[in-house]
């Protein structure tokens, strides 16, 4: 999930300069608006330690009018609000009708901290986000307009901040705890966000590492939300579709996960060679020793027209025990399939444990193939990704090694590949009228790509993106990264 | 809860010979038109062991057209699906589009059994319905109506069928156990209905003593849930207004709480002062007591017009020292707390630890006044009951004592009372025409209360309901049930 939010996305001074004076006028004129109108804008920001939080609450502070905007920093509670139950002091701060509230640190903090020093199971913990989505349908359900922020940067970034800090004399308590337990944080704060990411408060994650495009994204992204409320013929029902984005991109400083995947990796034909027959023979082993462990494999193929997926599914298969494993292709679904849920088919295919299920393209065309041609609606694919993430934690939970493979090729590698099949009288059946259409669609399948693994790209189900213009550096890492999976869970 | 479905309806053989083979000719022309419509009908038969399941499965396949009727029953898992994640065995039984899939046994099975012997805490409980919310979403969102039955009775009735079944030499080893555990399957039960009594996928609690009336009541509930999709404008699209009632009424054999309430109860004069006074002097003790012991207490008072509330709380305010109490008595809300949600002004007003506050008139005014005089929209206060339970489990989640009086008198000692305040100088101006108004809604309000019961009696806030014809009987119940709760939260 945050791999999309560590493109490093920036923003010079400037565009700073002449955007943010006009983003300013606009989030005022909005003001003025919210003025006339009964609902409140509850904006909620909260994010990894060093991110800038404190001063992006100082920026918002700065554009709104501050009459009809309250900050509220949720700290330590006092033993008025200790006294009572948890929300309380949260109800207590909630903005009135027609005005901003600002909340520094929220209902989400005290969780995550608990969880990050488990102090609350897993178990404990979704409850407790449970509850927060209640309390959101709640707000929302009378008419607020919710806006969360998560403030997201690396590892690196926060060493470096912490560093800085040290050297300015003003080192953060707060922050040497948590770069300590950087990878922890992140995980249930993973969990967090996908288990509150609703239609009705979606979050918004911001790449944080530079100040302006941090600040920049903020704004804007506040602005369209408020506009978007604003604008509807009734502004004061909250508007349930969820954005495509999970992280923010603006227009400013706009990337994608693909775009930043180096394609150069390449292998020589001997070093293909040795290193394959060495990962074959490895899966071979592998493959009957997660049979008797009864452990399931399922794995994905997803990629471009032309990517190289069938050669690399042959590559598992060429190692594999035939008893062992079985390849899905999935093409359009049977009339018996066609009257169920979409998810039916993919379930009916589990394998049982012990053995392995390849899907050739899986249950992602929902966010791909069919948002893309419009297929489905809007309100289809844009809750296809929570029930998918929650059909993988279903796979997972159960001890299913699950591999989902995108393999990235750049469009010049595709039209080179189109123009070899055609000319081969044995590959050119693989090329229709269809490959050409998609490949007129190229960058709208690439955003449909990221924010496939923006959203479902999680702990449990990371997906490996693959740089596949080298055919044999592909293969080679498709089957050496089932390899490693499966030892791992062979521990 | 369960309190309204214990209300002993029956219905006569005479009206069941009647009306049984109607509904079942209005049960297969419905099924006539689903065949053409793309969406599939789940019902779920759940309930308490001994309540004739089995019987209703068995009516269900005699009244339908058993071509498009499937029905599965989940008890042991197989093999194969050990090995696979929990719901697959849901997935591969699910019904196709246009047909009928009966679900004997369902996906609340196990996790009620599990969570009433204890192998699962009370979080993981809790997280297992968040999933199965999370299913029938994700089913309802595709377009499947699904209609779920709980079928109840009480402890004694299902201790009878015990004894039958062993006069009968076939005791079922089942019934055995549960009946062992009914209080405990109870207090689950609840819990896992309440959480997963959604828009989408409501519950309908059958009250099951009598056979007649739970096989009516069933036909009569799928009947009208299947015609409203059918008639809907847009059948495949999943309507998301949950019917009124929880527990399910026909009009065969129709009752509330309150028409089986005794009201006959009444105390001498002597009785009265007694009792009172000794109740009184328990609660001065008892208020100190939870004061040191940091615990809240918090009193909900509702009823009729004229049935006394004023009274009985002045006999608790009359016991407890002032410093330790306040009664906020619920009125129009002021314009800073109609800038807010409407369970804003309670939260507002919650006591710190030790303290007592008294709502004179509370958030139940959602469900109660503004529904009956149209205040609220449908979807405003058909969602509040929800928005309360979970209010009022944070209040006793952190050791609130709540406790919640509903005073009820018949109309005719209403009109008496009334009379009475006309002719009396000092009592002239507690009646006003909005009171005689009120009257005339008696039988809907009369429903109202008896859905605000069922929906909101909860195993850790109990509705009290006061017989109050007699006020002197009604003072001393509250005082004295105040004193019992009081004294059960200290040990």
């Amino acid at each position: 999930m945050f791999e999309a939010a560590e493109l490093g996305r920036t923003v010079s001074k400037k565009t700073y300069a002449e955007k943010e004076p006009i983003l300013r006028t606009a989030l005022l004129e909005a003001q003025q608006r919210l003025r006339k109108l009964p609902f409140p804008v509850i904006i909620i920001v909260s994010g990894v330690e060093g991110a800038g939080k404190g001063e992006v609450v100082n920026e918002l502070n700065r554009w709104f009018d501050t009459r009809g905007v309250q900050t509220h920093a949720f700290w330590d509670e006092s033993d008025e609000e200790l006294e009572r139950p948890k929300f309380w002091r949260f109800w207590r701060k909630l903005p009135p009708k027609s005005t901003i509230g600002i909340m520094f640190g929220s209902w989400y903090t005290e969780s995550i901290i608990e969880r990050v020093f488990r102090n609350l199971s897993r178990a404990e913990f979704e409850s407790e986000l449970d509850r927060i989505c209640e309390f959101e349908r709640l707000l929302s359900n009378d008419g607020a307009l919710i806006v969360k922020f998560w403030f997201h940067m690396t590892k690196k970034t926060q060493q470096k901040r912490l560093k800085q800090d040290r050297k300015n004399g003003k080192p953060s308590p707060l922050l040497k705890v948590f770069s300590k337990n950087y990878a922890r944080f992140r995980s249930v704060s993973e969990l967090a966000i996908r288990a509150t990411d609703t239609g009705f408060s979606p979050w918004h994650i911001i790449e944080s590492e530079d100040r302006r495009y941090r600040n920049l994204a903020v704004g804007e992204t506040l602005l369209s939300a408020i506009r978007r409320r604003l604008d509807a013929p009734n502004p004061t029902v909250p508007l349930s579709q969820p954005d495509d984005s999970l992280v923010t991109d603006i227009p400013e400083a706009s990337a994608t996960l693909l775009d930043k995947l180096d394609l150069t990796p390449e292998l020589s034909r001997s070093d293909y060679e040795d290193r394959l027959s060495a990962a074959q023979n490895r899966l071979r082993t592998l493959a009957w020793q997660a049979y008797k462990a009864q452990i399931n494999t399922v794995c994905v193929f997803e990629g471009w027209d032309a990517a190289g997926k069938g050669g690399a599914i042959r590559r598992i298969t060429g190692a594999i025990d035939a008893r062992l494993y079985r390849v899905i292709s999935i093409a359009a679904p049977t009339e018996e399939e066609q009257a169920q849920h979409y998810l039916w088919r993919f379930w009916r295919q589990l394998p049982r444990a012990g053995y392995c299920t390849i899907y050739d393209r899986s249950w992602y065309g929902r966010v791909l193939v069919e948002r893309v041609e419009g297929f489905s609606a809007h309100h289809e694919w844009s809750r296809a990704y929570a029930e998918i993430n929650d059909f993988e934690q279903q796979l997972t939970d159960t001890g299913t090694v699950l591999l989902k493979f995108w393999l990235h090729i750049s469009p010049e590698k595709q039209l080179q590949r189109f123009e070899e099949r055609k000319r081969t009288p044995w590959k050119q059946h693989k090329i229709t009228d269809e490959d050409w259409r998609n490949r007129d669609r190229w960058d709208q399948y690439k955003h449909a790509v990221n924010d496939m693994v923006a959203r479902t790209s999680t702990s449990y189900a990371p997906w490996v993106l693959v740089p596949a213009n080298d055919k044999w550096f592909a293969r080679v890492h498709v089957v050496e990264t089932c390899c490693d999976q499966l030892e791992a869970a062979l521990e």
